[in-house]
């Protein structure tokens, strides 16, 4: 459950380019099962993105010990890597930073 | 767990008025334990509010068959209406519509 210790959860954000909306949409329809697949053995579940407007609000939990290498084992899987071809070129980086193109929210609040 | 048969994920967004910013940290440090108890009584479960510059996003699921009839319940608390006359000068209502100021997104992709 969403309470239990050693669950951390992350939201970000990311713009989505306007003229690649439809594009996002259509590939978020049928993500590919190996990039699903790839996120669950990083130990990531509960992931959902939502729309608004021009940007893109991300929610996901980790239930790993090690979410830096989770995240690095992701980025290291082939099939992600062609995935992101697809993906990135909708999206507009947000923040300057080092990463993925998507910027981690600081958390206000939660109730479990 | 997330995945469960009747879970429904809701997303939001509303802004937070810059001058407001601090005060509204303050409260969400301390949220009122009768707001977090008329959630809960409403089959509100897991809810992260987040922040992004002057934009909160947040993120709650509901377990429950009726989702109107509990967030009118939240709605007629007592308790809630007077922790919203703190918490909802502090918000900018993006886009018309009726209810509260949050507007509910669209959610695009779920992985469970």
């Amino acid at each position: 459950v969403s309470d239990s210790p050693g669950v951390r959860r992350i939201g970000q954000v990311v713009g989505l380019r306007p003229e690649k909306r439809a594009e996002y949409l259509r590939l978020h329809a049928e993500v590919w099962p190996e990039v699903e697949a790839a996120l669950r053995r990083a130990n990531i579940r509960n992931y959902t993105i939502f729309l608004h407007g021009d940007l893109l609000f991300a929610y996901f939990e980790h239930t790993g010990d090690d979410l830096d290498a989770d995240l690095a084992a992701v980025a290291a899987d082939p099939v992600t890597r062609e995935w992101w071809t697809h993906t990135e070129p909708c999206q507009r980086r947000l923040t300057d930073g080092a990463g993925g193109p998507w910027t981690d929210l600081t958390e206000v609040w939660h109730l479990d």
